[in-house]
């Protein structure tokens, strides 16, 4: 196979980079990049690891590894309400297939166009494949939708469909010792496409700034990430299990019991879970109205702590198997 | 063995956190951090990986992979003639071992606080033992030393004494094997300790603001990262040998010409190496009084391209061992 070594691996980078920002007077090629933050504007930074079969599995295509690692750390941005704009990519690799990183360049490169995000250095090593990228934007100085702000009384909202991701990641696990024809496979692209190509909600965080007074990313399931956002503001909720949507594809390759749990505790969704105060609810209408993704009231926060399901009209337990590493 | 979890590792990283920031609104425990950058300043960002049995033994101590891999990071703000100010750390590891996470905590935080750096994010994930680091500084805007600046004529500097590190990483790696006693402890220990904790040259980089035309940390041997320098620039390089301090521990360990080939691309040194214009010569020598280190006139820089080594008043051939990843 074609080899690449690691200036090859920059150099493929590169040249998969269509983005030019006037913010940056050195990108890649020196010892650290150096840019300009707006006048007005705080920096948001956030860095997120993924290791093969961790977070997805090794012969997943490296395509879809590239936007996914990118993908993840966009999520935390849009959840601070942040505007992006550069991102670093540190990469070790257990052998340069040329190939296989021209792919991992393009899926990263094509996420990072749609959102003008600049690749502006890192580092390329060998080892084990694991790949950790650290995104930086920005938001007017004291603008940032952190998780410390919801009150009693706000409505909580999701973005999109969740579910899909965590039982795409199962099918695609299962592709993989499964027989030829043994899965509906029209059912399970659109559940793995999920997993793989997993949408930051950007412009959705963006126009929720001054809007949602507290938010979060789903990354490890709604359960869970609201679960911090309540403790983080210091409120409770109660919640409806029959407002957070299931998609077809996901109620196809399973029962709903096992869908609902996908959706509440599967995690790798990247959609937001925000609260806002009823006085911003007509200003959301009008922020929402061209989404790309669907949006749903699922809940209320309440004054005392906790979090409460329910389903039908009673009291619902959500199984414990949210994803916890080192657990 | 005690184990720790995702959250109790982010538990120790801010348990053995002592530094305080103005600068920072929002640390760790939400989506992403928030920072402000002073007026004036730019930005100077970069992002090193460390992987297990590529830079280090696995067996080393954590203590000494904590601070090695800030430290390498720091190098390269150092590098830029940047103030340190932040950094987000992604930890990729086997199990959570919480005496290993300690000891971790302890050596990265402590090189932090000595150069008043915030952790303010990152990623813990189970899988091989990675650690991903990105470093935040800031320049006075157009202030930066790029590899880019070198003109012809001017002198080469080296500070510290390079190839300490090299040998000191085979002793290291022989010292796993050796029989007790078949080493010279106290000559092996210099060495093993100038790999273990390499001091980046912080101050000495920002007190070159103004001074050097040119810089780059040596990560991968002088020879090579000078060759990088040079090429940045547009210029070529005559250097003598001589000029190329060799330590007492390091002479102790080898011959003369392993040493001079350890230093000049062993690598893993973390020594700058600048060029100066003659009119700033003098501001050097002031800028330079109180530096930790010494500081050695190597060469001089030439119209020509190319780089080209003296010993004993002759051409001399470097050995070509320089360290690349994916060879």
């Amino acid at each position: 196979m074609p080899v690449v070594n690691e200036s090859g691996i920059i150099e493929q980078l590169m040249a998969a980079q269509t983005v030019e920002r006037s913010d940056v007077s050195q990108g890649i090629g020196d010892d650290a990049a150096v840019t300009t933050l707006a006048a007005g504007c705080e920096l948001v930074i956030s860095s997120d690891m993924l290791c093969a079969n961790t977070h997805f599995p090794e012969a997943m295509s490296a395509h879809a590894i590239g936007h996914r690692s990118l993908a993840v750390n966009l999520s935390d941005l849009a959840a601070m309400g942040a505007e992006p704009l550069w991102a670093t990519l540190s990469l070790s690799l257990p052998a340069g297939n040329a190939q296989w990183v021209k792919e991992f360049a393009a899926g990263f490169c094509e996420l990072a166009a749609r959102h003008d995000v600049l690749l502006i250095g890192g580092d390329t090593v060998r080892g084990p494949l694991v790949v950790s990228v650290t995104v930086h934007g920005r938001v007017l100085a004291g603008s940032a939708v952190k998780r410390t702000g919801a009150g009693a009384g706000q409505s909580i909202f999701l973005t999109g469909r969740p579910g899909e991701a965590a039982a795409g990641c199962r099918a695609l696990l299962e592709s993989s010792t499964a027989a030829p024809g043994e899965h509906d496979s029209a059912c399970s692209d659109a559940l793995t496409r999920a997993f793989m190509y997993p949408q930051p909600r950007v412009r959705e965080g963006l126009s929720l700034m001054g809007v949602a007074s507290s938010m979060i990313d789903v990354s490890d399931g709604v359960h869970v990430d609201l679960q911090r956002l309540l403790a983080s503001s210091g409120v409770g909720a109660v919640l409806d299990t029959d407002c957070v949507p299931l998609s077809a594809a996901l109620l196809a390759s399973t029962d709903r019991d096992q869908a609902l749990e996908f959706a509440l505790t599967g995690g790798d969704d990247y959609e937001l879970c925000f609260t806002v105060p009823s006085e911003n609810l007509a200003e959301l209408e009008s922020a929402s109205t061209n989404w790309a993704c669907e949006l749903n009231r699922i809940g209320e926060t309440i004054a005392d702590p906790g979090i409460v399901w329910m389903k039908d009209g009673e009291l619902f337990d959500v199984p414990a198997t949210s994803f916890e590493h080192f657990k």
